[in-house]
C-alpha cells in the first residue's frame, strides 16, 4: 500500500525520536512492500520561531492531505513566558480542533521486564492493561465564554458539549472495549455537573447496542483513587476532555514506563495524529539519549488504526518487547540491570528484532 | 472553655463514628476542664427520609449558632436513584454554601506502623506528609448556567470565580504553609483555562507577603503524576474546587489509610465543619466495625482550628498514634499483624491512651 505521512517533529527531543520512528517505518515498508512517503512541517515552538505562530496554515493544509500525522512533542522553557497565543501547546490544541481529532486513545500497559520501575507494589500493578479514551475537542478546553470580566474582578470558563460530541466518543469507547476485554468504565461527576448527567444518560442509551460490553459508571474522584489501588480492575475508561487529561496522566506513571506509552488522536474521517504520551523533555534534548519507544509504538498505532496494518503493527510491538527483554534500556528507565543505550542504539536494536 | 458543637451523624457508619468522637471529646472536656455541649440535627439521606430534603432549614439555623460542626458521612444506595435535589450529597454541597465554608483542608500523612498497607513502594511513600487546601464554594460546583439546552441537544456547566474567592483561599494556603514546611504548590491548568491564569496571577501577587514560603506552580495533570511518583516532594497544595476534589481523593489513598484521614472545612468567620475524608460505607454500617479514627482526628482538627486548643488536639493525636503503634486495627486496614478490634474497642483503646 501507498501512504502519505506528515511528520511534525516539534520541539525538544521531538526531532530525535521522529527520526527513530521514520527508520522503523522504512524498515516495515521494505519488509511488507509498502510505500510510505514522508512530508515534514512545523508545529509548536519551532513554528513560533520560524513563522510566529504555533500552528502555521501550511501545517494544517498539509495535515488535511495526508493519510496520517506523526507528532514528536511540543514545548520548552524558551517559550514559557510567551503570551498564550504564542505558546507551543496552542499548536497542539489548534491542530486537534482543526482536524476534529475528537478521540484520544491512550493505552497503559507495563512491560513485564520493567515493572520494577513502577512506583506501585508489584501485586498492585501486575496484570494492569488499560486504555483511556478521552474526548479531545470539547468541554472546558474550547467552551465560550472563557474570559475575565471587564473590571478584572471575576473570571469564567465554560464546559460545553453537544449530545453529538458525547455520543461519538462514547460509541468509540464501546467499540474499543469490544476489541479488548469487554469492560467499560465511564467516568463523570454526575453528582455535581449537568454535563455529566447527560453523559451518563447517553452511556446508558448506547449500552443496549453493545450487549457484550459490561459498563459501569464511576465518579471522577473515585476513579482517581481506584487507578492507584486497583489499576488492574480496569479495561477501557471513557471520559470527557479535562477529566481525561488528569486521569490519563495519572495512569501514565503507574507502570513506571512513561517513556514507553504511545497515543492516538482520531477524527471521524479516519485521519489520525499519533504522538508519545510524554513531553518534549527539553533537559535532555539534542543529546541523543531520549527514549524513542513511545514514538515508535505511536507509529505502530498509526499502522493499526489509520492503515489497518495489524500484522505490521504487531511486528513493531514484538520487536520493541524483545529489545526490552534483551535488557536494553535508555536513561529515563529506572531499571537496575541491562545495557544502557542511546536513542540510535535502541532504534537499531529494535530494527534488528 | 465552653463550646457548643453541632453533631450531624448523617448516614451509613456516620452515627457510629460520631459516637466515638463524642466519647473522646467528653474525655478531653473532663481532663482539660472544658464544657462541650452537643446538639444533633439531620443531614443527607437521614434528612431526606425524615424531612424530604437533604438539608433542613433547622440544620442550617442550628449550624449558624454553634461554635463548630462535626459531620459523620452522607449517602447510600437507598437514595442513589433519587432525583438530584433529593440526593444526600446535595445536603453536603448546600451546607458548604450556606456556611460559606470556602477552605477545605485535608492533611495526608501515613502512620509509620501502617505504611505496609500503602499501594506505593516504601521508598516512594516514606516521609510523605502533605496538606491539600481545596477551594470549596466556587468553580464548576456552583457556577451558572448549569443546564441542558431546551432542545436537549447540548449542555453547559460554568466555572466561575471572583478574584476575592481566589484571594482568600490562596492566602489561607500561604498561611497554612507558614505553619508547616513553608512550601506551597499551586495547581492549575493555566495553559488552557482563563480562570487558571487569574489564579496564577493572584498567587504571584500574594507571594511577596509570605517571603518565608517557597511557591511553585504546577499543572493539574503534572500534579496528578507527581503525587504518585514523588508524594514526599509536597508540603501544601492549593487548588480550585474540582481539581481539589480529584487530587485530594487521589492523595487520600497513597498512604493506605483512608480510614484515618480527617478534614476541615472553614469559613472566614471562624466556623468550621469537620468530617472524615472517607464516605458513609453503607456496606458495613450498623455492624460496629467501622474505623472511627478519621472522625476522631477530625474532632482533633476542630479543637485546633476552631477552638485554638492545641494541647488538647495533640493529646488526641498522640493517643491515636499510640493505639495504632500498640497494634490495634479495624477491619478496613490491610495490616498483617496486631489485634483486630471493633469501633467501640478502638475508641476505648484511644480513650485509655
Ligand atoms: C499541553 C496541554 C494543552 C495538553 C492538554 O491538556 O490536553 C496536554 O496536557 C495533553 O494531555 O495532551
Ligand atoms: C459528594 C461530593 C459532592 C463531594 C464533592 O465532590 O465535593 C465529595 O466528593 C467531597 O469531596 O466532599
Amino acid at each position: 500500500m501507498k501512504k502519505d505521512i506528515l511528520l511534525l517533529p516539534g520541539d525538544g527531543i521531538g526531532p530525535e525520536i521522529i527520526d527513530s520512528a521514520v527508520a522503523i517505518l522504512e524498515a516495515i515498508a521494505k519488509k511488507f512492500k509498502h510505500e510510505f512517503t514522508f512530508k515534514q512541517h512545523l508545529i509548536g515552538g519551532a513554528a513560533i520561531d520560524a513563522a510566529s505562530t504555533p500552528l502555521p496554515t501550511e501545517t494544517i493544509a498539509a495535515a488535511k492531505k495526508v493519510d496520517a500525522v506523526l507528532l514528536g512533542a511540543v514545548g520548552g522553557p524558551k517559550w514559557d513566558q510567551n503570551p498564550s497565543h504564542l505558546r507551543p501547546e496552542r499548536g497542539l490544541l489548534a491542530i486537534r480542533k482543526a482536524l476534529d481529532l475528537y478521540a484520544n486513545l491512550r493505552p497503559v500497559k507495563g512491560f513485564e521486564h520493567l515493572l520494577d520501575a513502577s512506583p506501585l507494589k508489584p501485586d498492585i500493578i501486575n496484570g494492569s492493561d488499560l486504555l483511556i479514551v478521552r474526548e479531545l475537542t470539547g468541554g472546558l478546553y474550547f467552551g465560550e465564554p472563557s474570559q475575565r470580566s471587564k473590571d478584572g474582578q471575576s473570571v469564567v470558563d465554560t464546559l460545553t458539549y453537544t449530545r453529538y460530541e458525547m455520543e461519538r466518543i462514547i460509541k468509540k469507547a464501546f467499540e474499543s472495549a469490544q476489541l479488548r476485554k469487554q469492560k467499560l468504565t465511564s467516568v463523570d461527576k454526575a453528582n455535581v455537573l449537568e454535563s455529566s448527567k447527560l453523559w451518563r444518560e447517553i452511556v446508558d442509551q448506547q449500552k443496549p447496542f453493545y450487549p457484550d460490553v459490561e459498563v459501569n459508571h464511576m465518579l471522577v474522584d473515585a476513579a482517581a483513587m481506584k487507578l492507584i489501588t486497583e489499576p488492574n480492575s480496569f479495561d477501557v475508561i471513557v471520559t470527557e476532555n479535562m477529566f481525561g487529561d488528569i486521569l490519563s496522566d495519572e495512569a501514565s506513571v503507574l507502570t513506571g514506563s512513561l517513556g514507553m506509552l504511545p497515543s492516538a488522536s482520531l477524527a471521524e474521517n479516519g485521519i489520525g495524529l499519533y504522538e508519545p504520551a510524554h513531553g518534549s523533555a527539553p533537559d535532555i534534548a539534542g543529546q541523543g539519549i531520549a527514549n524513542p519507544i513511545a514514538m515508535i509504538l505511536s507509529a505502530a498505532m498509526m499502522l493499526r488504526y489509520s492503515f489497518k496494518m495489524d500484522t505490521e503493527a504487531s511486528n513493531i510491538e514484538q520487536a520493541v518487547e524483545a529489545t526490552i527483554n534483551n535488557g536494553y534500556y535508555t536513561a529515563d528507565l529506572k531499571v537496575k540491570t541491562g545495557s544502557l543505550v542511546t536513542t540510535k542504539e535502541m532504534t537499531n536494536n529494535i530494527l534488528r528484532n
